[in-house]
């Protein structure tokens, strides 16, 4: 968008060119810049995108009255201080996956994936549809946010593996990085869990820092290079069965945008939900390929280990329910998970094995 | 929006009426309304919704530079006349199924669905990530549309029926309403099929004048009524996997925005994509409880009547490749659906199965 040559051409321009003995030009007066931090470190494929394209949203349709500049993860604040920075006006918003923030509140988790819990379009149901974006907001507001949801990652892989997973007793001392409840989870398996920020994985797995990994899913794990280290790869995973990323902005900032940028800012940042999600599903089958190729083994882990993930998830949402706030996010996020899920099995479920069995 | 508060809060008010000595002020000269008709009656639950959305959007972000007045079909022009009226500029957009229009092409209807086809998500994948949108533009140029994507039904339900389906005979000699390819299909099977717009599917039901019919899903068909008649409900089909509604613009009414405004419709109608997506999921669950409730009978295709509906859409699309555009946009989609939809099984499908497993 070329904000001048616009200018130039309209007659608002000539408007604001004649009304400069008022105040200020209408326009001018009115532009302004802010600054998203963000937990992704410059250029990282899929989640720093989802990022970017929020911001160009808003840029080009703001016509030059809202200028987004977006950083990565340490040019201003680091990964995990970004919330922080925008709950004290350091910066104007964030974007990340709010996960990382329940050390904050716990209730975060629902806003990226909880094991066991929904899939990127359930998700989608609750958020848009259901009373996911009204308790996004109202746990924000503890914090002077205004939230949204802004990126959306699909169904993570179970991840990286220097040995193969015969039955849970497996993650018995592993270092492994997982965030969020995943990873509480994983911890009551024995697990030594670490959470650290994308752009430190790859240093920590080579060097034995950590043994093993999830990231994202085949595009974003075959670009952060995880191949090079480990073979043993897990394509189905529990723990973030659709993780959204989010849009946290400093509350006063956004009350102070008129309606019009409200809403930009709004349906900005859905669209960069769906796009993003489009763009990890899109790139995910081919890199899949790629990465079988170069002799990664893909392998789905035994019944054995999906029943201990469940009683773990299990307990690390018990955990939780003496919070308010987790317990009423909680209940009506399951209720709309198991509202939703039935249908879409009913439908879409049974359309795709008809046709995975029909076109063989 | 209320416009007329906004501009009175302003200095843009204030620079605008100190600037009546130019030509016109600037905001009210570049205000504009555009008409939207569309193939749905007003208020059909979910699919006037999308186009309304749509035009909400565009109006809220706008800023009153455009306002989208949004008819029904019969208002201005019938369901199946929209697209003419656009293309001869007699309405400034359309929102409907682009599938009514395989008249105009026949490769219009992989932009709704196909039978065999995309979901949904396959379907995003494709419009977003690849050549879908590029493609939808293509095909718009001939008849000077521009095209977007703005609301999808989700995979659609197999549809009401008199009796139960035992084998694919029991469609020889059936009236039964269903558009686009998926009609040509069931048109091989001995049915006699009809495609009737959305507001006249009930009465033609009620009257005999057709067997039975297909629609959307639980939360629509239980809107339009079609268990006070038909008792059978099949809820996953062949024939629409993930029905994509799309706008179609007048390109000269497109090339005459600014480039804001461009961005501002391309992003309002993606969102109404998911948007909308999300509205018919979020309420099938609990529609097709109700349903249920009130004795209708919930069944799924026998795997012979699958078999069937596969070697007949397969001879529909045969029966089309001899269209190079046809063949262009037939090709570029099944190669995308191959590619996306392998991982989609691997992760989410696999998680899918084991949370279902697990949690019981």
């Amino acid at each position: 968008m070329d904000r001048r040559s616009f200018l130039k051409n309209t007659a608002l321009g000539g408007s604001a060119a004649a009304a400069t003995s008022l105040a200020a030009p209408a326009y001018a007066q009115g532009n302004r810049t802010l600054t998203m931090v963000t937990t992704w470190g410059r250029g990282l494929a899929g989640v720093f995108d989802a990022a970017q394209k929020a911001a160009d949203n808003i840029n080009n349709m703001a016509d030059g009255s809202l200028t987004v500049e977006v950083k990565g993860a340490g040019e201003l604040v680091g990964a995990f201080e970004v919330f922080d920075a925008v709950t004290a006006g350091q910066a104007d918003m964030y974007h990340g996956a709010d996960y990382y923030f329940v050390g904050q509140h716990p209730a975060y988790a629902f806003f990226t994936s909880v094991p066991f819990g929904m899939t990127a379009q359930e998700l989608a149901n609750w958020y848009y549809h259901g009373n996911g974006h009204a308790l996004h907001d109202e746990l924000g507001q503890i914090f002077g946010l205004k939230s949204f949801l802004a990126g959306n990652t699909g169904a993570q892989a179970g991840g990286w593996f220097a040995k193969e997973i015969k039955g849970p007793e497996d993650f018995n001392g592993l270092k492994f990085r997982m965030p969020g409840l995943g990873g509480k989870a994983l911890g009551k398996l024995g697990a030594s869990v670490q959470n650290l920020p994308g752009a430190e994985v790859y240093q920590a797995l080579a060097s034995g820092a950590i043994d093993g990994t999830e990231w994202i899913g085949p595009w974003a794990d075959e670009k952060a290079g995880f191949q090079e280290i480990t073979k043993f790869y897990y394509t189905a995973g529990f723990h973030e069965p659709g993780a959204g990323l989010s849009i946290g902005m400093n509350r006063d900032v956004f009350d102070s945008l008129t309606p019009a940028q409200q809403k930009i800012v709004e349906i900005a940042c859905a669209e960069a939900h769906q796009w993003n999600l489009a763009q990890f599903l899109s790139n995910n089958g081919a890199a899949l390929q790629r990465l079988e190729s170069a002799g990664v083994k893909t392998l789905e882990f035994p019944e054995s280990v999906w029943d201990a993930f469940g009683q773990a998830s299990n307990e690390v949402h018990q955990e939780n329910m003496g919070d308010d706030i987790y317990k009423k996010v909680h209940d009506d996020y399951m209720a709309s998970m198991k509202a939703s899920s039935g249908w879409i099995q009913k439908s879409e479920g049974a359309y795709r094995s008809q046709r995975d069995r029909v076109l063989g």
